[in-house]
């Protein structure tokens, strides 16, 4: 009965926004409808394409006088789109950096003889020259390793996860003192290496597998497909948290104050004390197929033809040397700002981000959403010129620098402007890139479902096979590809690892974050390689005439045109108290239940009462306001209130008092776990609380951590019923 | 010439929303002075009258039975008065009661005998039984003390301040295991106790000094006069801190979970450990007259007829005997909330607070704040019915519960409140009592001051010899009285201990907290002793016509209308800017050179430096914005971003990462530092810094955590100079 009405809600307010938003905030001459398809119309793969050359030209790292210049290209697109206010924000922050004249290596030494029997290059040669033969481009390193020599004896531990360690372990495998070797999958590549830390290793490596990254014919790779060739590497970051590490919860402007050390930072185990390198198959293989020890369990066995072993070390007495020559700089990094200034209300913001800064060219990551960015912000400066059209609300638009290096330039812009973006945002839209061709795939906090549903039916779709089949738009794929429960598509709150993620744990701004996929992977096989190169765009991923990125564009800029123009911003409230109520409170009951009777759970027990109570009343007022909100629809004065209500609501999940020992997760259904910041686990303090209670033996304080981690969500959903209200 | 214009702009700004006023927001056949005249005269001193003996019938401590009759009868007055949503809000918080059959005391034993040759009651006499008589009545005792019995010798502390106990340390006088006997005044007394405790004594003694409490002739005390009387005792809580004790951050809402224990706050010293009492003069007498040791410092002598001595001790082997028999009590709290709902923004509020428990009757602590602010609503409802007048935001009358516990029903509440607070709340005003009955004395956040001025200048006096004089209005009393730099009224931004702290520490929002008081003494020799009862209201403060009870109402009620009705927001955002750039920084400035100079403090004069620099933009800044302000004041539309815009510049010094150890305490200008829960130092956290540099051997540690601290101000100049703009 519930659910019935909730949808009936849903699909009034929606008519209502659309409606609306011709009515009320446009020029009555201008209709929303052809608004829509101007835009839609406007926007042009070929530019996207230009601009992805411009963007691609050289390897640009944040904190390089390349990536400087990319900036100033991206500063160009804006201005030269008519974007108004364009300008660069800096922040002075700590990066990595290999020794470009010594590359990090991997060596197979015979200590007897004192020669090293293979030693990799440590840089990938190019195989497109002309894309990638810049100086230095094919290094191969991890952003803020240890620097050092290590010889030793290496174990294979899998993915490296706890795990995967701790069936070492039980193997009798120690790992103290040895250089372990992980492939890439599963978890995120800093938690690998702060496991192996944690386990006693002294170095790390890690391998991409060719189970994973060249699951066709072993010729069948780069150029001729999208699979990783023998020399590819990928690259990447490797701290544990996210945001400049010297400044947590501050913005790190140039010459502000710095409270934290690097030395701290180790010592809090968020920078990692051993030297770690990530290396090619091949390379792989020469210690693989030279590995002694037990055989891997069978799930460990991965797509290199030989057979896996788990170490201790090498056969023949043969030793394995990790050389990296990292070293942590401080550096000027720069996030570009462009504004299409509101109509109606300068001072709401809908915001569209994705960062600049690459490992390599990056021509799928980023600067495929760069490329797009672009072309959504001179389409839509070019409507506001060719028809009456202005947002009634302002759409700014931010190129991020530094999110390669841990989400840097986000991280510092929402610690700079938390208070403003916690009252003025209406919502950050982000894509970084995509992973593949074929299908759409977001994710939203749940009241924002429905819009990144209703536009999705909205926009044509670009694969033509699906068009051919009757499925004419983006979300008929998407469908298709991606059901979830309730006949709809399944999306998820958030999934860590790009920017969106500052926006919603540290400001409660609510956030959508959408990609391309392929239907079996969610990731790409050339992921942080020299390889991603235009040439990938424009032949292996999409044709010629940039529909796939174009597609992109286009939903883009129609999400940020339905929230900038809603005269009721198109916020389903109602969803948002039925997931708690029916999905989160229910899952968290069940998690509870299975536990074995213990009194210590007797105060969880109760605030879950106090918690299921609470969220029925948000539920009851949820319904409650979207009628009312129906009511004052067409009160100009009254919506600003009520769009303020809306927006208020979801900031009510944010713990200004943040969780135990991470201030910057203050989301309290959506934070990402330190335990693996891949994941996107709901209520992740509280789970974690509910872990900890099974391994602790002080049930007593564990199980009291349980209550009031149970007890900070029932504040929470009270404040939203709150919120919701006019009075007190 | 940057003062000029800001006074320019400040004319301005005053002169516009007094006319935007009656033009905007009202009918327009009502005139904003008729509207003003009509509230003036609508205040009645004989309703007052009424109210105070209504509320004062019985001694009302929070959490007893008695005090839930007076919450009901303010809840029927509030009822009567024609506030809408007129309702209660309860918290289940941790209280302290004496044992109400055994009274606390103190005896002076001869331990060879084995007997009390003086022994206190610990209940203090009625004078006028008709109004003091209740049973219980007279109990002498400090809320939160330790229950014990202590035999020892006593110690003669003075004041308690860290001052005073390092003073009797280079005497070679050792507190440990004494009892140390301290008078009320200086400090508060809480933090009295802690320095006993941290000073290692036993159990603590506190008593009113005749030389704060009876200035005159021994005979010339209440009732013939507003002296204390010989037996009278001053009551209070000792624990420090503010808030519910167990439900640290959150509010205590009956059922939600309590994250901490009275033996963790104990172990913390927010609770007492030792065992406390409040004496009269006359048993301080029976003590000070056997006291052996030293005779005091000259500035130690007090008020009672002996010469003064150190101790440690009586004379003739005497011990001093401490009995207290308290418990705590976790009880349920009552705040009573009542509207006048907002014509045009509902829900933009003005709060008007005063708290409703007492000691005993409460006739001037709080009760006649109390009756007061009940005839405020009466009258503010009554012009709604009588004119076509209605506020254009909503007013918010709410009485307090457990104020004398620690703030506590103004703490849980703005807990409970804290994100609709921060986004809705105009202002809160705060009235707990008067203290004398002359002139007004009022303290504001500098934005606010020009409304703090405005209004007096427009609330005729009550005075008759100063109107006879010439002064005809609060105002020319006050700067005649009061004079402060500036040609106005000393007025400073906070002092601790009622219940604006919380609204403005916790949740950002602008305060006023006035009163009316004499002009020699911030205090009444009565505070908190059985003889408030209105017979001191009807006779010995006020006349028949409760004069002067009327001008706090007429006061507080046209505060209260201005900052409902202004369309622009009469918030002087120059002011504060200026305060920050040519006051708090330059004392800053100087405090730091009159360090000597180290290395260790360069980072902390580079924090300066940037803070400097960011409170020249931000007064820049906020000249632009008054400026803009003007322009867009006919923009009905734009004017709520305009306000919004004053209002959170204001919640920009509210660092929500909070100061360190005291998560409460998150206004980085105005919160109380922990040291002296009464002192208003502006930043305190960062001059406590500073003092731990100056006292601490680590100088690195302690230079950097100066540095941290001005940072902090820095972040938070910073954020308010871009709040003032539309875009980021």
């Amino acid at each position: 009965m519930v659910r019935a009405s909730v949808v009936l809600v849903a699909a009034l307010l929606t008519s209502v926004f659309i409606a609306g938003s011709a009515k009320m905030m446009q020029p009555k001459n201008v209709m929303e409808k052809e608004i829509r398809l101007a835009l839609l119309d406007e926007i042009q793969g070929e530019n996207i394409k230009a601009n992805l050359r411009v963007l691609t030209k050289e390897p640009h790292q944040a904190g390089t006088e390349a990536n400087e210049r990319v900036a100033k290209a991206i500063e160009d697109m804006y201005t030269a789109a008519g974007l108004q206010k364009v300008h660069t924000l800096t922040y002075d922050v700590l990066l990595s950096y290999p020794d470009w004249d010594q590359p990090n290596t991997v060596a197979i030494r015979n200590p007897s003889k004192g020669v090293d029997i293979f030693k990799s290059k440590g840089v990938t040669e190019p195989i497109l020259p002309d894309e990638q033969g810049a100086p230095h481009a094919g290094h191969q390193w991890l952003a803020y390793s240890a620097p050092g020599i290590v010889e030793g004896d290496v174990v294979y531990a899998h993915s490296g996860t706890p795990t995967d360690f701790a069936r070492l372990k039980e193997m009798g495998i120690d790992v103290t003192g040895k250089i372990a070797m992980m492939r890439y999958g599963q978890s995120f590549r800093g938690n690998k290496v702060a496991e192996a830390q944690a386990a006693g290793a002294r170095a790390a490596i890690l391998f991409s597998d060719p189970a994973e990254v060249a699951q066709g014919n072993r010729d069948d790779v780069y150029p001729k497909s999208i699979w990783m060739p023998p020399e590819g590497v990928q690259r990447g970051f490797i701290m544990n948290g996210h945001g400049d590490l010297l400044t947590p919860l501050y913005p790190a402007k140039p010459g502000a104050f710095k409270s934290k050390t690097a030395e701290e930072a180790k010592a809090e185990k968020i920078l990692p004390s051993i030297p770690a390198v990530p290396i090619s198959y091949t390379t792989a293989y020469e210690i693989l197929s030279r590995m002694s020890g037990p055989t891997v369990f069978s799930d460990w066995q991965g797509g290199i033809n030989v057979t896996y072993r788990l170490g201790p070390g090498l056969r023949d007495g043969l030793k394995t040397v990790v050389d990296v020559k990292s070293s942590l700089q401080n550096r000027h990094i720069h996030n570009v700002v462009g504004y299409i200034p509101g109509h109606d209300e300068e001072d709401r913001y809908v915001i569209l981000g994705n960062h600049f800064d690459a490992w390599v060219y990056g021509s799928i990551d980023p600067n495929s959403g760069t490329a797009i960015l672009a072309e959504v912000a001179r389409a839509m400066v070019e409507l506001t010129k060719t028809t009456s059209w202005k947002p009634a609300r302002s759409i700014i638009f931010v190129a991020w620098d530094a999110e390669e290096y841990g989400l840097i330039g986000s991280t510092e812009f929402v610690e700079e402007f938390v208070q403003q973006l916690g009252g003025r945002a209406v919502a950050y839209i982000n894509m970084d890139c995509f992973q593949g061709n074929f299908t759409l795939d977001a994710n939203a906090v749940p009241s924002l479902i429905d819009v990144v549903i209703d536009v999705a039916k909205r926009i044509p779709n670009h694969v033509e096979e699906e068009v051919q089949a009757g499925r004419k738009t983006l979300y008929d794929t998407w469908i298709r590809t991606n059901p979830g429960p309730n006949g709809e598509p399944d999306i998820k709150p958030l999934v860590g690892g790009t920017d969106h993620v500052p926006f919603l744990t540290f400001a409660g701004v609510p956030t959508i974050d959408f990609r391309m996929e392929n239907t079996t992977r969610k990731s790409y096989p050339l992921y942080h390689s020299l390889f991603e190169t235009p040439f990938v765009n424009e032949h292996l991923y999409d044709k010629p005439d940039f529909a796939m990125h174009r597609s992109i564009g286009r939903y883009w800029a129609e999400i940020a045109r339905t929230l900038a123009d809603a005269p009721l911003l198109p916020f389903n409230v109602t969803r948002s108290a039925e997931e708690m109520h029916s999905n989160y409170v229910v899952e968290l009951k069940k998690a509870l239940a299975a536990l074995p009777a213990d009194p210590n759970l007797d105060e969880a027990e109760q605030q879950i009462k106090m918690l299921e109570k609470a969220s029925e009343k948000f539920l009851y007022r949820a319904q409650h306001f979207s009628t009312h909100a129906l009511l004052v629809k067409d009160d100009d004065r009254k919506l600003r209130g009520i769009n303020e209500r809306i927006m208020m609501t979801e900031r009510c999940f944010l713990n200004p008092r943040g969780s135990p020992g991470a201030s910057q997760n203050r989301h309290v259904l959506y934070s990402i776990s330190d335990k693996d910041t891949y994941a996107g686990r709901v209520m992740a303090a509280l789970y974690d609380a509910i872990d900890d209670y099974v391994a602790n033996s002080d049930k007593k304080t564990s199980g009291r951590a349980v209550a009031e981690q149970i007890s900070i969500i029932y504040h929470a959903v009270h404040c939203a019923t709150n919120t919701l209200k006019p009075f007190l």
